[in-house]
């Protein structure tokens, strides 16, 4: 029905569902999987603004996150300085994070948005 | 209120809750807790296929997933393959996986879904 | 804009958000890290109910909720009595839960929740 937009459905998943005003984005990991948190969370939040920016919104419009972290002990600091730098000052979503080992080892981080339109 | 619907609440949880249109549903694990991913994974959607019919709506107009398995290394081929063939093609929800120990050693996967009604 | 109100918004996020009539509350955690998943547990819930209190809301109007249990093999019951005894009779919301270690040590329990308005 024309009541749900998806992006880039797969057989999978979408990157994006938006329904009622509200954009689910699918989890996002970094495209390069350096070794470096502070690398794969700026890879992570790019990937997402682009999203974001795709569907017809922005960071400033966030209103959720979670943030799924392999070694939480090692890489909270380094995740938090780039999160906290990126966010929309005064803009920032709700958020909750947790130490999860993810799809693939070399993934460091993963981050799930939902947006308003 | 007359404005949020609960299905089959008990004392520690409803198994679907519906609200301005979105269902969100409960985490679900497998009734039958047989050591075989895909066997977990087929129990845990054909009752996700049950209860949505029950509140009206199905796989076609999911909006997100989340999915926690217990050994991701060892089962995340076994869950996508019965996981792709389910999804209602053209339809995907966005999806985000992590592996979680879950409520007993014997859960391989719950699965967390909200749908448009 | 308008139609996003932030409470208690910092440079990493905001304690809740409402749109759309939905409020999306942060992972909430315990003041007092007592090594106690009883006290922990109520804690939290203490403060979820004076924050719902903020935005005009109760826990009669949850949605759905994820807990995060650092150790569910010894601390599943003990959550589940607390959690148990807090909920509205008749409101339950629909409920996940995981084991993840958390931002800190010493954090036993993180609770996520999602109300109407």
């Amino acid at each position: 029905m024309a009541d749900i937009k998806r992006i880039e459905t797969g057989a999978r998943m979408s990157r994006a569902v938006i329904h009622n005003g509200v954009a689910y984005l699918a989890g996002t990991t970094a495209a390069e999987k350096t070794p470096d948190i502070r690398a794969q969370t700026r890879d992570v939040l790019q990937r997402i603004d682009k999203r974001l920016a795709e569907i017809g919104t922005d960071k400033s419009r966030l209103l959720t996150a979670q943030i799924w972290v392999k070694d939480i002990k090692k890489d909270f600091a380094g995740m938090n300085e780039v999160w906290d730098a990126w966010v929309a000052p005064g803009h920032a979503p709700t958020r909750a994070t947790a130490q999860c080992e993810l799809a693939a080892p070399d993934i460091l981080v993963e981050i799930i948005v939902t947006a308003a339109i």
